[in-house]
């Protein structure tokens, strides 16, 4: 059913001839003519558009890929005597934890940078595949406006393998409760008020961008989070800064939970990190610390609509983020921060990418992109 | 790095030119003089391959998508009152567990029937996908020849929810330990021997198909397994059940722990179910049951190298599927066994799909299909 409701074809694309045009005309005429879509294959006259504005549409048509795949960054050796308490699969043995699953596809005549897209918390790489309403993801957006595009499952969920011992231990009695895994589950009604889809569940804020009616999809998405029960920073900041320095330079976007994740990768690292986009950070890195890590990479904090009206949990986060901004720019340094109805774009929720704006969102994103990390590196 | 160890183009593709030969001959001439290459657009001449023969090379060159995603099928809702022992989310509320996650792409020109990918114990849909030394994985190879291709996650696997609310429970006091879910994890010393590597870890067979060197890859794949914890059938059959009505006719394509999966699909529902194809079933259904269910939908059990070397393990499932396949054909139906070594490919582990002729098994199972699946419904 989803597949019959995808709405290709609708959606505004941004100005991005920018820099590397890679593809010949040839094959862009012959595409055109057997009624293909090569990102890449743009019109010749694409405006620079305005800020929230619609200029054009997403490449429509099939989506050439040039390669795709998946592979693990990260991760180590975990010896334990209580991984199974089964008898046909043996107590002790060797597992590996901590390591980070990524997927990719990069388009043909990929001529944009690559990008790492995050997802947040009690959430998996899913978040940014088909919406809830069936809708293309930004996964797929990205690849068709010919950005080599890599999803992440976080340490510890998804595909992203978690320590099942202490479970197994206190089953079989040789572990203690208390050293069970902080594991916790987001219900639908805490999380109504995070994503701000209204002021509580289940009213709704006039205007709201995420399709409510396909909010069932979105509760399927949701997952058990570890990240209660892992150092900090978490595994996958490293692991992050190891794709960064693999596939880079590239272009970081985490979500929510993951939004200071690329902070920490940079303070780690800054090898391979062209720039940042947080899409509703949950945290940023506090404003009286070292900003030298965070300079000279151009950043942007982007927030949806009602923030002011979560005066419980984003509003402040909002604060603290922007006082984050402005030491960093004081320090010299290029963090934007960005609430969409600044720019024109009305009734987002927490969950932008799944908004049913937002394809028009990703369209003027990668138009921000283009200007300030592509032109600007 | 694993980007740059792909090896396109030097494997085998099977006769396919069956029924359904939807693609235009103008197309596939702007696509090769474009240097992209279609599925479906095949050499006039393919000839039928000859059993375990590499009759021509995977197609090359770009990938051409007529649609892709992601949903989810099934899923139940589960209220809790033990969600979460962090005061930042609530204790008490709502999640959805029993879900499975599926993943598909739709070639243009899709001219076979789509393919389920159905993975095993232990692993996630992340089995189906690059190799672990970096060659293409079972879920592009089908796309390339032209069938629509599914790969899941089964209910409380990777992402798909598991049911976390014994564990937050036994932390915070309110569950006993007994109530923990009997979830394990597969060390890789036991799974050596469970995946045909060799007699003992880390001893290998002569001969072995299973790139070795590249085994890390392997190990971080492997994740909990909370299938014990599950009522039976697991919750992936209905929704393997409830795929197959959506997206079908299809061939469900499973794997070891998953073995049985698509035959107790087709107890619950024939609708949908084209073809069966059960690589290495960890279980059949007993033999001495109603085999009504089994007539009528050809199946295929597949089975690597050194089975009878395995008498602890595989030995045993390999007679006891054999027993299974025979009753079933005295009832009329038609399902085929074969160890690979019968039809000319020797050194297979357990785990084929990920192999070094991977892609030459793959091509004689897409040409089996052709035969005894597509040509014959």
């Amino acid at each position: 059913m989803r597949m019959k409701t995808r709405q290709e074809g609708l959606h505004p694309r941004p100005g991005r001839e920018t820099r590397i045009p890679l593809i010949s005309k040839k094959l862009c005429a012959l595409a055109t003519a057997a009624a293909l879509s090569l990102a890449g294959c743009a019109s010749p006259s694409s405006p620079e558009p305005a800020r929230g504005a619609a200029p054009a549409s997403v490449p429509a048509g099939p989506l050439v890929i040039e390669r795709q795949g998946s592979f693990f960054i990260g991760g180590r050796d975990l010896r334990s005597d209580t991984l199974s308490a089964l008898p046909a699969f043996a107590s002790t043995g060797t597992i590996v934890v901590d390591q980070m699953y990524v997927r990719y596809q990069v388009p043909a005549a990929a001529h944009h940078l690559p990008m790492v897209l995050i997802h947040g918390c009690c959430l998996t790489g899913k978040s940014w595949e088909t919406t809830p309403d069936g809708r293309m993801g930004w996964d797929e957006y990205f690849v068709r406006m010919g950005h080599p595009t890599y999803v992440i499952d976080q340490a510890s969920r998804g595909r992203s393998a978690v320590d099942p011992t202490a479970i197994v231990g206190a089953r079989t009695g040789r572990a203690a409760a208390p050293q069970l895994p902080n594991v916790f589950a987001a219900g639908r009604e805490g999380a109504w008020t995070i994503f701000r889809f209204g002021p509580e569940y289940p009213k709704a804020y006039d205007g709201l961008q995420f399709p409510l009616e396909a909010q069932d999809e979105l509760w399927k998405q949701m997952v058990p989070d570890w990240s209660a029960a892992l150092p900090v920073p978490n595994p996958t900041v490293p692991a992050l800064s190891a794709l960064a320095r693999k596939i880079g330079p590239a272009v970081l976007v985490s979500h929510s939970q993951s939004g200071i994740y690329p902070f920490q990768a940079l303070a780690l690292d800054k090898a391979g990190v062209a720039g940042v986009v947080a899409i509703e950070p949950g945290s940023c890195p506090a404003a009286d610390g070292d900003m030298r890590p965070y300079v000279g990479t151009p950043a942007l904090l982007l927030f949806g609509d009602f923030v002011d009206r979560s005066t419980g949990w984003w509003a402040p986060r909002f604060k603290a983020c922007q006082a984050f901004a402005q030491a960093v720019n004081r320090a010299g340094g290029r963090i934007e921060v960005v609430r969409l109805p600044e720019v024109g774009f009305r009734g987002n929720s927490h969950m932008i990418m799944q908004d049913r704006n937002s394809l028009e969102v990703a369209g003027w994103l990668s138009g921000w992109i283009a200007r300030n990390v592509e032109r600007g590196s």
